[in-house]
């Protein structure tokens, strides 16, 4: 009910016939049911709480709801809550937050203990990338969540073996990416990780900007007024920003690579803009995946691969260097896994267009979402840095959320690095922090009961789940602040 | 008028007919000349304007102003607050803030144009302090106005060989110390600067807390509650942490060295607390540079000298490495110019115990801010983080400006680096967010024209002096917001 109606037109309609010679059926099977798995059990949560209101004028209202919760979300409410029922009423938008965090926390509990996308496997990709003469690649797409997946299936890579650090509009920190340029070269200086500094390889940014075929006009990105050739250019301009930036800071030649890819929202599909030996990039030359699927479709799974290099190639200025063409050539052929994981969606596509996400994520971290959609990110470290960014994600749910009655529901996390004295107390600090000015910033929709907060910290060196620090959903404890 | 009375106590009486043999005369005279000259520049303000405002029903009104203006300013006031002064009365508010700014503005052009505390003279102490075992100091002392001059004055070193970075209450931020340890492994690594990374030499982090002995419980640390013992832990604490965050983060034997110094602000007078090899100091141990003023006063430099040796080495646990030895006896032996230049003051020491800042410095710089109890630093990206000490230091200027009619003058300030294309609008940017966080949290002083801010930001990779952005106080653009 939540989500668009389907769009009638789609881009290319009945060609997943048959499956194209270099595609992934068993990934694209594992990765369907991995994101079918996550959607269900958000989904299911708006249907079982309908179920439970509609139980509460009976006698053991609290046994038979929590019956049914275990049975159809996997998982008992708060006692609390369903024990006053009776006298204040089910407070059903409480229920829903607490719901919707609890699904939150056990998908993301979930996920670090079973590796469900396998990105920890990065031996394989890690070997190739320094093949190709970069020793590490930095993506940052735009912080759109239809472009949360864009690492785990859109490339098809490894999470463990890039570094993703989404910013809206692609517009990434250009000291902030300076400064893991230097860790980088220090790891590689001090521990030959991972490879040694007199290893001739590059560090590699790349910008993912968006757009969309079906509706190119309202679905493109938002932070760039659906403008496709802004998006690019914005793109390109911070990517030459930090280049220049490494360039005049650091002595003896030191450099990056640079690559701006565009994604179709609509489709997955990717358009690769390749750069020369300068880092030039042209664009209105790009490679673009959606056209070789089709073209290399009949063909056997050599000859593709050799058409997609070919096309790359034709694609890349004079004096791009190979190993760029051979990792572009790459990742087209991993998107086509993508492409046809989208043509064979029930609908022949993505059902949500524009914006169906369930929670907004606030803060820093977040490793764990790599679903399309899901979640609506403000990475950021303070309300007022992050304020426009809140306040279209508060607009958004306005019309997904609270035009429906429901609450809007608000993960702030930050990540820490246990190894660190003391970081762990400054992260929950942190969290608190923010959490005050969030509930400041959004006083109205607070006291409605129409915003609630989950505040979680991870220790990211220790690679564990959550710890949740508190929420705005569970009793306060009487008498308390 | 605005400095609280002189104390009839001092310190040590009547010591000071004879020099030293270890002070540096000539330097004194050269530090006590700048410091007259700025604080001069400051206390003629209200005089003047006090005197222009008599002016005010004369005639050629606006001409006669200018003239006392540049005659005990230096510098004419705008016109057009003189103008209006017929028909609005005359702004005397916005006239003090707009004299404060230019009064600080000239002094930090003056500054970086002509470095008059030669802090650029590095070349002698870099070569000192490698020669004893540590490639970088970098000092914490209290954000406190008090020890503003601790580099300059207190411990005689040249700003441009040390990395000083204030925080309240010494509680540095440990992160941001560990990027920053990283930044210079990589330049020592990359360009042997300024040692190449196989010299054993150590980052040296450095903690100055302080104390009052002349109202111990009232004029300490206000971090701490004026606790001493508190305020030493404290510092003490937060260097075992960094040095447990960098041994847990790198391998191959990645340490640190660490020094805990305490100061007297009624006497400028040093303690300092030896580590020993393993970096523990006990806080009950230090050695005394005051004591050592008068111990060694009577000797020979030769002989002084080799009694503040062995009063170092008496105070040093036995593990104490012989480099960190000669250092801590060089900065002894350097504050003991220190601690003449404060006994030979009018009256026999400071006549201000307590604070009597002139103006409030906010966000990130401020390096040419090297006098003592001439400013209230608050050093923080947004107000969202930095609100406690932007609180207390609006209490602090309500007392020494707001009760007596004065206006708080804020100086937001941002540092970027002019090398990285976009940092300068990144910087404008971030200075005109503080400010708006400012006005809005201090609105009802603001609306009274009690609070008034101007924006600067400097290139610190140019060496240049300040850019103003904008102030409070200039006439706002007809039809402007
Ligand atoms: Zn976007
Ligand atoms: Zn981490
Ligand atoms: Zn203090
Ligand atoms: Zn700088």
């Amino acid at each position: 009910e939540r989500r668009p109606p389907h769009r009638a037109r789609r881009h290319v309609p009945g060609t997943v016939t048959q499956p194209h010679p270099l595609t992934n059926r068993s990934t694209n099977e594992q990765l369907r049911t991995y994101e079918q798995g996550v959607r269900a059990a958000f989904d299911q949560i708006v249907p079982t709480l309908k179920q439970i209101s509609a139980l509460h004028c009976e006698p053991d209202f609290t046994q038979r709801a929590q019956q049914l919760a275990q049975r159809e979300l996997g998982f008992e409410l708060p006692n609390g809550i369903l024990d006053d029922a009776w006298i204040a009423g089910l407070d059903l938008r409480r229920l829903y937050a607490w719901s919707l965090f609890e699904t939150y926390r056990r998908m993301a509990d979930d996920f670090f203990a079973r590796d469900p996308l396998r990105g920890r496997e990065t031996t394989a990709f890690d070997e190739f990338l320094q093949s190709c003469g970069f020793h590490l690649m930095d993506i940052t797409p735009c912080a759109d969540g239809r472009l949360a997946h864009a690492i785990s299936y859109v490339l098809r890579l490894p999470i463990g073996a890039v570094r993703r650090k989404s910013y809206a509009g692609t517009l990434f920190d250009v000291e902030e990416t300076v400064e893991k340029w230097v860790e980088v070269e220090h790891q590689r200086f001090r521990e030959g990780r991972p490879n040694t500094a007199d290893t001739s390889t590059r560090y590699l940014k790349v910008v993912m900007y968006h757009f969309s075929s079906l509706d190119p006009e309202h679905q493109g990105c938002a932070a760039h007024g659906s403008d496709d050739g802004l998006a690019a250019r914005a793109g390109l301009e911070r990517l030459h920003h930090f280049r220049q930036a490494i360039e005049n800071s650091f002595c003896c030649g030191a450099s990056v690579a640079l690559l701006l890819i565009g994604l179709d929202t609509d489709t997955d599909a990717i358009r690769v803009h390749l750069p020369d030996e300068r880092g030039e990039m042209d664009l209105n030359q790009s490679v673009d995946a959606q056209a070789l699927y089709d073209q290399t479709h009949n063909l056997t799974p050599e000859a593709a691969r050799q058409g997609i290099l070919e096309a790359v190639c034709a694609a890349a200025p004079d004096t791009a260097d190979e190993g760029m063409v051979r990792l572009v050539a790459r990742l087209v052929e991993n998107n086509l896994s993508q492409i046809e994981y989208v043509r064979t969606l029930q609908g022949g596509g993505y059902p949500d267009a524009g914006h169906a996400e369930r929670f907004m994520a606030v803060g820093i971290g977040f490793e764990e979402i790599q679903l399309r959609n899901l979640t609506y990110f403000a990475y950021l470290h303070t309300v007022e840095e992050g304020a426009p960014d809140l306040d279209v994600g508060c607009r958004i749910f306005d019309g997904l959320n609270v035009s429906h009655g429901l609450p809007i529901p608000v993960v702030v996390r930050f990540d820490y690095h246990g190894r660190v004295p003391g970081a762990r107390e400054r992260a929950v600090e942190r969290a608190r922090r923010l959490d005050r000015a969030l509930a400041d910033r959004f006083r109205v929709r607070v006291q409605q009961g129409l915003l609630h907060r989950m505040l979680v910290v991870r220790d990211c060196d220790a690679g564990s789940g959550l710890e949740v620090v508190s929420t705005s959903v569970d009793p306060q404890p009487a008498g308390g602040h």
